[in-house]
């Protein structure tokens, strides 16, 4: 099912090497590293033996929703975070079997359930200062001592009454905690905020939208394109108040390059979904930010989907790498976005150095390098009373939350990602605070070619797929690529697959008891072995069907992704188990 | 941790030719044979080679409660029955990783989850005339066409209103579907009924209690023993009309002798469990019963607990042996009694050929081959405002529900079981239909070594333990053995072991996601090979401390066996996953 090979060799990108982190058999943030480079140094299980691959133990995480949180491996424990209500599990790996040494519950609220758009998903927890940290889904931020489950601190940054919830895996850098809200088909207004990591205690409060003195935009703030200058453009590019309902959520990936002291992240889709409410720019939504770990000060922006028509967040991973481009080398952050273009974009500056389609996009024709614009298709903007047909990508985008990786072995990007399009029809929303604020009716259905993922090797140099593997559902997990040269992730059905790094082929796969959408993390244990841990529970906004329990026969539920994914209640079953495999 | 050795060679038991199976690789029942052997004659996995074994695929059911069944195979489908709601899944053998044919959802009365006193479980169900046929928590008994899972017939046989739940595995015997109800705490009167297997008409009840004629009683009755012989003892033997309200339900298993055609199962403990409120010997509770199947009449009965002082429930397995014994070749049904002795009993007649303990007991001194009788010890019979201390063994007996195994090569049976004393003392208790009627206080603790478990390798020939392995927790899942002197058994903190049927020596153990309280099963795939298959995922009475979320503060929880379990939250998660291993 592979389409091509990989070039021979690498491909000459490389992880920068400040943002690197050391090979110490540990897992201790969501990606690896700073780079979001996902890429374990770890070689024992490599693709010549990753065939005797098998499950060392598994752990059940007592909760039955989707299960998309990166275990960490911290010493000789791991750490594991659940959907909703978020338990944190500490099990211990110096004993066989790995049973939990404690037990943290936070006492959640439980109208936050009722929140959230796509499923109760926690993508994860990251290690700092001696403690567990991450976001609960009612908006909590708790540091967990990992000494013994206490709880140091615990910060309430939002509110559920406004349909706020939080989702998204934070990031430490520098001593601050870096978290962002989710609830974006809600009328919700996005922020990340920075928190010490010793106290929980609010550093910062970037907005997404509103005046320049709290989306934390100065002087200082330099854009490299025109389209993105200007003053209080968070104000001016809404009509009236509305972008203070306006969306632009931050419920996904933050990157951090030591080198320029940037931290990357994209802002989520304006609000609602019919773009007919909200005429301009809205900014800064669907928007990549640059900014100032230790004030949150914006140094540049660049938004991919200006007046976004199609839910296309720009929330998705940002990869650092350093590649060979028309003869120099360029720093760059490539980032998959929703709208179907893999962006590299220079890191100290916010240029475009290209932008390629990693799907079929019908949505727009391209993107300019010279003036960053997005050439979008008219006959696909979505209007009141009238089905537009045939939006490709779809909602969910070329490619959602899940993360890629990278290896500087191949110097390849592995992404995950579906291959969906869609029909829309706007209708008029009135916003009611923590209600639904979308107006737009959806149908999701398979992209060309019927399968609705793919696992593309993206040569990042060549700016082009290396070779990709289809797989019948979105594959909604992340991948991981480690020093053996074997990329893992995981499929909907519940497969878990080790294809080589090299050419896509399938070397290993194991079947966990219900479809996966976790993120698949490298470890050593104790006793000096590597080993390959990932969770397995369906859900998410891709798998809410199941997870749900939604109603197949209305095609618009989960935001129409429903009538993508009629057949997967046949393909599997609600689960939450941990599985940890070696090779013996 | 074994405590003594197997004798060389078997010990001369044999399961009687017309009860064993065919060994076609299947497990069409829940016991696999009419004897109940659980034996199968597969040995590709064996004691040489069982440390190779892995998971070679694992199923999650979706439901998070203590998983008991035994998992069918019919042909090339596997039939997995949940906790309720009572999903029924039908795995497809012939793919690899065993997705879902179909599954089949019964429309369940969500009240019955209230009315369960020991979680929600269900043990399983049987094949039979191309239907899987099994009871659900509210009463209802199915079939469900094994070729597209669609539903042959469906009988509703019991009362939610009443308190009566089913949670027991069915067996079929001839055309005649043979099923019991539970609900003993709630002062149901206990019925085992025969459905017809084509259209699930009940052809006959068998109540545990009342006159004769409703006992299915007559002048052929012969029970061995005078105390259990006399007109409408049902009736009789209870004051007033307390035997309306008074226990006896049928929850557990049923044997079938082919040669004599005769079926056997015990009933379960009076109602309410305060005794003061019902003198009498309480017929016919805790009692075995050998009855016709196709009639429903019974042939033969003995009552092990006469007035049941401490919920000695007579419902466990009775494994068809035929052993020598003082010179001849007895014909027995081998019955380890919640009371704590194994009891030989002649299937034809009833009489005790023997009954020797197999755990510590202080509630009893000996059981009288002569006269049939128990000799009680009356410091322990629990009296209304005084706690009577360090009864043993405690209410769910020397060992509940969770069925031995048989394995003709060594001769021996090997016991599940659990080491657990306790304190009692009762209250007065009025009966309210649908609401708990026990009138005890509980408070269950570890027995006799601070171990709460045993697998006890039982030599049904010599009348004692031939050796046996402490675990913490009680021992709440079956055993299984095979043809390759492997026993295979799991734990509720949720290691499936694989142990020498010789001697008990640990020779294999893989870490399942949560406690096992189930089945083990073995069968021979489509490819050829052996496969052993168990649900993981705890609960039960034992483990709703976790299934339940039940309070631990709460020292006479779960019926007092919370007070024993304390720790049972610090060991395992809920759980819901099919683990099926094989060796590569």
């Amino acid at each position: 099912m592979v389409e091509a090979s990989v070039p021979a060799g690498g491909t000459g990108a490389r992880i920068p090497v400040a943002a690197t982190a050391p090979e110490d058999g540990q897992w201790v943030r969501p990606a690896k590293d700073y780079a979001s480079s996902r890429y374990s140094g770890l070689s024992e299980i490599n693709a010549s033996n990753v065939a005797s691959l098998e499950p060392a133990w598994t752990f059940s995480t007592g909760v039955l929703r989707g299960q998309e949180a990166a275990p960490l491996v911290v010493g000789n424990t791991m750490y594991v975070v659940t959907p909703y209500p978020n338990l944190l599990y500490a099990l211990d790996l110096t004993k066989p079997g790995a049973p939990a040494k404690w037990t943290y519950q936070p006492k959640p609220v439980s109208t936050s359930q009722g929140e959230a758009c796509c499923d109760v998903v926690n993508r994860g927890p990251v290690f700092a200062n001696g403690t567990v940290i991450y976001a609960t889904l009612d908006n909590n931020v708790v540091a967990v001592d990992t000494s013994g489950g206490t709880e140091r601190w615990r910060t309430s940054v939002g509110n559920i009454a406004r349909g706020e919830t939080m989702t998204m895996a934070p990031l430490v850098v520098k001593d601050r905690v870096l978290v962002g809200n989710s609830g974006g088909e809600m009328g919700v207004r996005g922020w990340l905020k920075a928190l010490d990591v010793k106290t929980g205690k609010v550093v910062w409060t970037a907005m997404s939208t509103g005046p320049d003195s709290v989306v934390l935009i100065d002087s200082t703030f330099k854009p490299f394109y025109p389209k993105d200058r200007g003053a209080n453009l968070g104000v001016k590019t809404w009509p009236g108040t509305t972008w203070q309902t306006g969306g632009g959520s931050v419920w996904g990936w933050i990157s951090y390059d030591p080198a320029l002291d940037l931290i990357y992240y994209g802002t989520a889709n304006p609000g609602p979904w019919n773009p007919a409410q909200r005429p301009g720019d809205n900014k800064w939504t669907s928007t990549l930010f640059a900014r100032r770990p230790e004030t949150g000060m914006a140094v540049w922006a660049y938004q991919m989907n200006p007046h976004d028509l199609h839910d296309y967040d720009g929330i998705n991973e940002n990869l650092l790498l350093d590649i060979p481009w028309n003869g120099a080398q360029r720093h760059v952050l490539l980032h998959p976005d929703r709208n179907g273009y893999m962006y590299a974009v220079d890191r100290e500056t916010g240029e475009v150095v290209y932008a390629k389609p990693f799907v079929h996009i019908t949505s727009s024709d391209s993107v300019s390098t010279k003036t960053g614009e997005l050439a979008l298709d008219p006959t696909k903007e979505p209007r009141v009373g009238r089905v537009v047909r045939d939006i490709c990508p779809a909602a969910p985008g070329g490619k959602d939350w899940q993360p890629s990786s990278f290896s500087p072995r191949t110097g390849l990007v592995y992404v995950p990602h579906q291959n969906l399009c869609m029909d829309e029809e706007a209708t008029a929303v009135s916003y009611i605070a923590g209600t639904p604020y979308v107006g737009m009716n959806v149908r999701m259905k398979p992209g060309e070619g019927g399968n609705r993922g793919f696992v593309t090797a993206w040569d990042p140099v060549q700016a082009r797929a290396a070779w990709r593997i289809p797989e019948n559902f979105p594959v909604w997990s992340g991948t991981l690529v480690t020093a053996g040269d074997v990329v893992f992730y995981g499929t909907m059905e519940g497969w878990f697959k080790a294809v080589d790094a090299r050419t896509g082929k399938l070397l290993w796969q194991y079947k966990t008891g219900s479809g996966i959408i976790g993120q698949p993390v490298a470890y050593r244990g104790p006793n000096g072995k590597e080993y390959i841990a990932v969770l397995s529970g369906v859900g998410g906004w891709s798998g809410a069907i199941v997870a749900g329990g939604l109603d197949a026969r209305d095609s618009t539920a989960a935001l129409g992704f429903v009538n993508a994914m009629r057949d997967l209640p046949a393909a599997t079953t609600k689960g939450g188990t941990l599985y940890v495999f070696a090779i013996r």
